[in-house]
Formats: structure tokens, C-alpha cells, sequence
């Protein structure tokens, strides 16, 4: 079910913009499913990506699903920490033009 | 569908262990279900409180369902400006102890 590599966009650091970019072409490349994945502070800039993409540039796509998780990542001195995951599938139907 | 206001607990700039004992206390009072909402930037402290209570407070708890949207936030000068959200419905069985 889960869409490859190719179709996920992982959010972190970087405006909002570069990722809005980033689904937006993976449609356009014909992708009728794109995974927008986040973990911690990035969460919320997760949704506001899946928003936008589905407001303003692909009115079309639709949430097709969202689930949350715990993931486990090791710190640099070898500890590990749990954060928060969440992954948003937008689809849409294959382009049509 | 929705839970009542009763049953729903608003994430936001409090520290994120007053929202999972809201939620909690929600769950020891009898609620099957309690709705976890936030916008904007609490949206990433909104899935931690969910996946906090879940693992480690009320694990026969599920997500049964998350949304997100876009509202419409009128600012103090009177304009209005558009913020992300979130809703994570959290359910378990009724208690049985």
C-alpha cells in the first residue's frame, strides 16, 4: 500500500515552499499518490504542505490517508530517543491533459 | 460523529504533559473517545499527546480517525489569516475495571 521512495517527500528544516514544489512536480511527473512524511517540529509543516498542495495546486488530490507513529533515532552519542512520525498520502487521478 | 466538547481536549502552548493528563482523565471518567485538536504549531505536540497516551497511559486506546483542514483565523487588526489543523480521535473500549 505504501507508495515507494520515489513518490515520498520528507519534510524538515527547509521552507514550506520547497516541499509544496516538490509534491506539486511529483504530480505533474504523473505520480497519482504522493507520502508526505514528517517526524518531531516538522509535523506541523507537514500539514500546512498537504494543504496548500490540495488547496491551491492540485484541487483535485485528496487525503487518502494519514497515520501517526513512534519512531526510535539514535543521538550522536549513541543514546536513542522516541519522536513523533506522521504520514500523509495524497492521490489524485491520473492526469488527464 | 464528532465528540462533544466534553470529550475534546485543545493542544497549545502548555507543556505537552498537561494535555496527555487531560486526556487521560478524559479516558478514567468513562469517555470511549476523546477528540485531540490543535493548530498550527501545536500540531506536532497534538500527535505526541496522542502517541504518549497510547503507549503508555491507555493502550487498549486506538486512533480511530485524524483529519486535518484549513481555518480561517481573524488576526487583532482584523484581518484574517489561514492556519492548518488537526483532529485525532482517540477511542477505547468502555472501562471495565
Amino acid at each position: 500500500m505504501q507508495a515507494s521512495d520515489q513518490n515520498t517527500v520528507f519534510v524538515g528544516s527547509k521552507p514550506t515552499s520547497n516541499y509544496v514544489l516538490a509534491v506539486v512536480t511529483q504530480f505533474k511527473f504523473g505520480s497519482t499518490e504522493v507520502l508526505i512524511k514528517a517526524r518531531g517540529k516538522a509535523i506541523s509543516k507537514a500539514v500546512d504542505v498537504a494543504e496548500i498542495v490540495r488547496r491551491r495546486y492540485a484541487r483535485d488530490a485528496e487525503v487518502a490517508d494519514i497515520s501517526i507513529s513512534t519512531e526510535e533515532v539514535a543521538s550522536n552519542d549513541g543514546r536513542t530517543f522516541r519522536v513523533s512520525s506522521i504520514s500523509i498520502t495524497l492521490s489524485r487521478q491520473a492526469d488527464r491533459t
